[in-house]
C-alpha cells in the first residue's frame, strides 16, 4: 500500500514533512538496532507513537520505509558530490572534498548505513531496488571519474586504478561499524587519513 | 533446542560431519541470499531435503547454524593467522602472508561473509555472540601486532596506525561484496595490492 498523499497546503505540507522524517529517523534506529526483517509494524507503531494507520498514512509499508532510509543516504550525497565537481579545481582536492563531505555524512547517518548493509543483498538483487542501485553507481563513478581524472593530469598515480577505488569504499563504508560521535579522530580527520593513504600508495618512492 | 549428539563410532561420525557441513553450507547459500531473518526453518528443510526432525538433529536451531557459519568464518582463519606469526620471519613478510590468507579464504566463503554482514547488528551486541566477537578481535589484534612490529623495526611508517587497521579491515572485508570466481584479479593479487597500498602510503616520498 502507498503512503497518502502529502497535503498541499504549505503549513499541513511542512507539519507532515517533519513527521515524516522522524518516522523515518526512528524506523532507521529500530532497524539497525533489531534488524529490518525482525522489526514488526507493531514495533514500529510502538516506537513512533502512531497507530497503525497513522503509520500507513506516512509511509505505506515497511518496505517504503527502507526505501525512505537509502534515499536519506544517498540523494544528497549525491547531489553534493555533483557540486562539489562541478566547481573547477584540481582533481586532488575533489577527492578530498568528496572524501570530507562522504565521512561527514556517514557521521550523521551511522544507523542507515547499517540498515543499507543488513539488506545489501536484497539490495543488490531485487528489481525494486534499481533507483537505489542507479544512485549508489552514479556516486562511484564520479569518484573514479576524479581518480582518473587525478591519473591524466599527472597529479595522482595509482598501481592499479579500479582496485584503489574498491579499497576506497570499502574502508569509507566500513567507517560508519567503527565510528563514534566523540573518537579519537573526526570525520574531517579521518576522511584526510583515507586520501593520504591512496594518494601517498601511487606515489613515486 | 541443541542439535544431538554427534554419533562416537568413527565411519557414523564422518558420515555425520559431512552431513552437517552439507546442512552448513545450503544454510550460508540461502541466508545470503534470502537473509537470514527472512529464511524460515522451512526453507532450509525445502533445500537441504532434510525433514524437520533431521534438520534439528543435525542443527538443532536457525541460531545454531549462524553461529556455525560465524565459526566456519573465523576459527580456521585464526588459525592460520596464529601459523604465520609463529614462524620467524620480518613484519612486510607477516603482513603479505596473512592477507594472502585472508583473501584466500574470503574467495571461498563470500555467502559467509554476506551472512556475517547481515547480522553485524546483532553478532557486536548479543551475549550468546561473546566467542565469535572474541574470535574476531583476536584476528585484528594480530594484525595490529603486525603493524606495530614493522613500525618497530623500521620495516613500515604509518601516519596513524589504528587508523591504517581499520582500513585494512574495511577494504578486505568489503572484497565479499564484489570479488568474483573468475575476475579480472586474483585473490592473491588483491592481497598484494592492498599489501602494497598501506605499506607504500608510508614511505618517505
Amino acid at each position: 500500500m502507498p503512503a497518502a498523499l502529502p497535503p498541499t497546503r504549505p503549513a499541513l505540507r511542512a507539519r507532515y514533512d517533519r513527521r515524516q522524517q522522524e518516522v523515518v529517523a526512528t524506523a532507521a534506529r529500530l532497524f539497525a538496532e533489531r534488524g529490518y526483517q525482525a522489526t514488526s509494524m507493531q514495533d514500529l507503531t510502538e516506537a513512533t507513537g502512531l497507530a497503525a494507520g497513522g503509520l500507513y498514512h506516512y509511509i505505506g509499508s515497511k518496505e517504503q520505509l527502507l526505501i525512505r532510509i537509502c534515499d536519506e543516504l544517498l540523494e544528497p550525497l549525491l547531489e553534493q558530490a555533483r557540486e562539489i565537481v562541478a566547481r573547477e579545481a584540481p582533481a586532488t582536492e575533489h577527492l578530498h572534498e568528496l572524501l570530507r563531505a562522504w565521512l561527514a555524512h556517514i557521521a550523521t547517518h551511522r544507523e542507515h548505513m547499517a540498515v543499507f548493509a543488513q539488506e545489501r543483498h536484497a539490495i543488490e538483487r531485487e528489481p525494486q531496488w534499481r533507483e537505489v542501485r542507479r544512485q549508489r553507481k552514479a556516486f562511484e563513478k564520479i569518484l573514479d571519474d576524479v581518480l582518473a581524472r587525478g591519473e591524466q593530469d599527472g597529479e595522482m598515480q595509482f598501481a592499479d586504478r579500479g582496485l584503489t577505488l574498491l579499497a576506497l569504499l570499502g574502508m569509507v563504508n566500513h567507517t560508519a561499524t567503527w565510528l563514534r560521535p566523540r573518537g579519537r579522530l573526526s570525520p574531517e580527520q579521518i576522511a584526510d587519513g583515507y586520501c593520504d593513504l591512496i594518494l601517498k600508495a601511487g606515489a613515486p618512492a
